[in-house]
C-alpha cells in the first residue's frame, strides 16, 4: 500500500516548512473559532466567511449583503455586531440559512497560508469521528495545522491534532514526530480533556474572560457530523 | 516569592515571538551538537565556535590559528577536516587544549537567534542535572530553545526540554503550554529514551547514516558536569 504523509504543523508560523499542495489540510482553533464554525455549518448556516480584523468584518456591513457579522474582542461583542465567537452564538436559531462574518485572528492566518492545499477542511472535537472517516477515505497526505495562540504552541489544538491520530494511525499513514508527540499527549488527556487542560494558559486566559461554558462546549466529542470546507473565500458544508 | 518563567521553543523559526533578553536561554540540539559540545568541553576543549556553514568553517584554516576543524555532510567527515561531529570526536587526547570550529546548522541558528539573552548555555543529557543545579541558582526567566530539526519540532530535543522542566518544576516557576507538553512526553519516555525515540523521524534518518552508536551516546544521562556558556562567538566553560 503506498504510505501517506500524516503530520502537525504546530503553529501557523512553521506552515511554510511544508509544501501544502501535497497535503488536505484541516485548519484546528478549538477555543473557538472551528469549533464554533462546525457548530455553525452543522446548524445550517450557508457560508462562513473568516476574516482576520474586526475592520474587515465591518467592511460586509456596508457590502448591504445582511451577513450577520461576529466580532469579539478580550470576551465582550464588538459594539454594533451581531455576536461574538461563542459556539452558543451559533444555533439554528440564529444562523440557519444565514452567512456569518466571523472574526478569527489566528483561524484566519491559517486558513490563509493553507490556500493552495488539495482541500481545506475544519476540524474540532465536535465533528472528530466523521473527520477522519472522510479523511480515511481520501488517499492522500494530511496536514493537520493547529492555529495556536499568538502564533505559538497550544496545547488544546495539539491535543486534538492528536485525536486525529489517533483515529488515523496505522501501517497506511507515516507520521512525523509532531504527530507522535500529539497522539501521546492525547492518550494521556482523553480520559479528562478538560482536566488536563486546566494546566494549559490559554485555558486560564479564557477562564479569566469568564467563557468557562465555551471551554466545556468546544470539548464535546462528536455532536455534529457535518464537514466544513473552504471554496473560495467561503467555508461551506462539504458534499460527501 | 516572584515566580519566573519556564518555557519551551519548540523551534528555532518561533523565537521571534519570546523577547529574549528576558530569559536565561538552554541551547538544545541532543542529535549531536550540543552532546558533542558538552563532551568536548568537558574534555578540556579552550572553546567551541559552533558555525553554519562549511566554507565558515574551512575560513578559519586559512586564519592559521590551529584550530581543530569538525564539519560533516551526510555523516562523513569532509574532506579535508579533522573530524564530524560525532561525540566519539571529542576525547580528551583530541581535545584537551584545542579551539574547536564546529559546523552545525541548527545548533547555530539558534545560538544566533538567542544572542541578546541574559547568558546562553548549551544543554544535553549529558550535563543535566549539573545544568539544571545551576539554573536553579540564578532566579531568572528560562528558556529552552529546542534547535529542531531543519527548523521543525523534533522529539528528542523536545524531549530533552522536558527532562529540564521536570527538574526545575515547583511553585517557583510558571510553564508555558509547550514546557508542560514537553515534560509529559519525557514522563512518557525517560524509562526507555531510546526505544522511545525510535518513533522519532529523526533518529530513523540518523541510523540511516549509521550512528546508532553517537545516539546512545547522546542519551547517556550526566556523564559530564560542565555547562558551555556563550561568550562573544566562543563556547567556553562555565565557572561556577
Amino acid at each position: 500500500m503506498d504510505q501517506k504523509k500524516l503530520e502537525v504543523c504546530l503553529t501557523p508560523v512553521l506552515l511554510s516548512l511544508y509544501d501544502v499542495a501535497e497535503y488536505i489540510v484541516v485548519i484546528v482553533d478549538i477555543f473557538r473559532a472551528t469549533s464554533s464554525i462546525c457548530y455553525g455549518i452543522e446548524n445550517g448556516a450557508e457560508a462562513i466567511i473568516p476574516v482576520a480584523e474586526v475592520e474587515d468584518c465591518s467592511a460586509y456591513r456596508e457590502k448591504g449583503l445582511g451577513h450577520l457579522l461576529a466580532a469579539e474582542r478580550n470576551g465582550e461583542v464588538v459594539d454594533g455586531f451581531d455576536f461574538g465567537n461563542s459556539p452558543f452564538s451559533y444555533t439554528i436559531e440564529k444562523v440557519a440559512g444565514k452567512t456569518i462574518v466571523l472574526t478569527t485572528t489566528n483561524g484566519t492566518q491559517a486558513l490563509h497560508l493553507s490556500r493552495q492545499a488539495k482541500r481545506v477542511v475544519i476540524g474540532s472535537f465536535l465533528n472528530l469521528t466523521s473527520l477522519c472517516t472522510w479523511l480515511k477515505t481520501q488517499n492522500e497526505n494530511i496536514l493537520l495545522v493547529c492555529a495556536g495562540w499568538k502564533n505559538n504552541f497550544s496545547l488544546e489544538d495539539t491535543l486534538f491534532a492528536g485525536a486525529v491520530t489517533e483515529q488515523l494511525k496505522g501501517p497506511g499513514f507515516k507520521m512525523d514526530d509532531s504527530a507522535v508527540s500529539a497522539q501521546d499527549l492525547y492518550q494521556l488527556s482523553k480520559g479528562d480533556l478538560s482536566g488536563y487542560l486546566a494546566k494549559s494558559s490559554h485555558t486560564e486566559r479564557l477562564k479569566k474572560l469568564g467563557i468557562e461554558a465555551d471551554i466545556a462546549f468546544c470539548l464535546q466529542v462528536d455532536i455534529t457530523t457535518s464537514i466544513p470546507v473552504l471554496e473560495g473565500e467561503r467555508l461551506v458544508k462539504l458534499t460527501l
